[in-house]
């Protein structure tokens, strides 16, 4: 593998493999929105950025590594496609809307998410870190919305956190399966008018 | 293996082998129950149900036949839990109240149905089918109630009965994660409290 010896050296090899291992989470993105978990293979994604499947093992030893990392990099792909000043609620459709444009990468989610409930799985911290980070980050959203009197005061902020989290992920695993059955959308549009609905 | 002759020819092969397959999915069930997707294995399955586990590829040929089929069995112990006369509300929870106590069936069931998501999985037609029939079947329970006027007509059925399978299965999901942290019941109740009180 070409490590690129003229740019490593002005910006030491730290930067470089950073900036090499970005490359390589991008393709891999890519790889994965456009064929799915199935088709979306290692050798695709050497292919794409250009380089061996041992270079690319240099970076990601195992699959799952790699697989972690896409999804990581579809959490701040999601949150870059939002406008800063929209609100809670469209927020999260706007974030929704942009799932639905990179059906392998959801349908990635969707198997790790899975198989992350059991025990010893590679993904299961992340997943595990995921669902208490959204939980308490969206309570904490939610909270404040009710102390700014724009959310009503019955809403129990954990469980809406916690359900709206749950919502999502189960309409994405339905959606995957009958795409023209169920709209996401419009199921988190409904959930989130009850919500701001309430006294 | 040993057929029970005596019995076969008094009642016919049919429900002797109806008879047996019934028996390996109960064990299968009480395995998985016990011991989750990764230590629920074929040999523990014909150890408690005392056959070979030759014996039991001549019923179960893959091993995702057999986990399907235990899939199907938690339905029905699920729907023989609940009180026939219990409401549609109660009834969800019950059914909720009861898989807290077989986290390992959940456990599998939350694995394959991620897993359903890609091309050509065995499961697939199982959850595709299931969820066609749960968004259909809750929507005609849903409208019933409109008719009754026990649910308020501003209910869109179609939406709340995708919704109300999806929130289930992503709550779920975060309780095998963090079981202390993830109350399924609660944030169920605190949904279709939220749906009844519509207007």
């Amino acid at each position: 593998m070409s490590t690129g010896s003229t740019s490593t050296a002005r910006r030491g090899p730290g930067a470089k493999s950073a900036e090499r291992r970005r490359s390589i989470i991008d393709a891999a993105h890519a790889v994965f929105a456009e064929r799915g978990y199935n088709a979306g293979s290692f050798q695709a994604v050497a292919d794409r950025v250009g380089m061996s499947q041992t270079g690319l093992l240099h970076y990601f030893p195992a699959k799952s590594d790699l697989l972690l990392a896409v999804l990581q990099r579809r959490d701040e792909v999601s949150t870059a496609a939002v406008d800063p000043t929209a609100g809670f609620a469209e927020s999260v459709l706007l974030k929704a809307r942009a799932n639905e444009r990179i059906p392998g990468v959801i349908q990635l989610y969707a198997v790790l998410s899975g198989e992350s409930t059991t025990e010893g799985h590679p993904a299961r911290a992340y997943f595990t870190t995921r669902f208490d980070r959204l939980r308490t980050g969206t309570a904490a959203e939610l909270r404040a919305l009710q102390a700014d009197g724009l959310l009503g005061g019955s809403v129990d902020v954990a469980i809406a956190a916690a359900s709206l989290a749950a919502l999502w992920d189960g309409l994405q695993l339905q959606w995957l399966l009958a795409p023209g059955e169920v709209d996401v959308v419009a199921c988190l549009r409904d959930y989130l008018d009850g919500l701001f609905a309430r006294p």
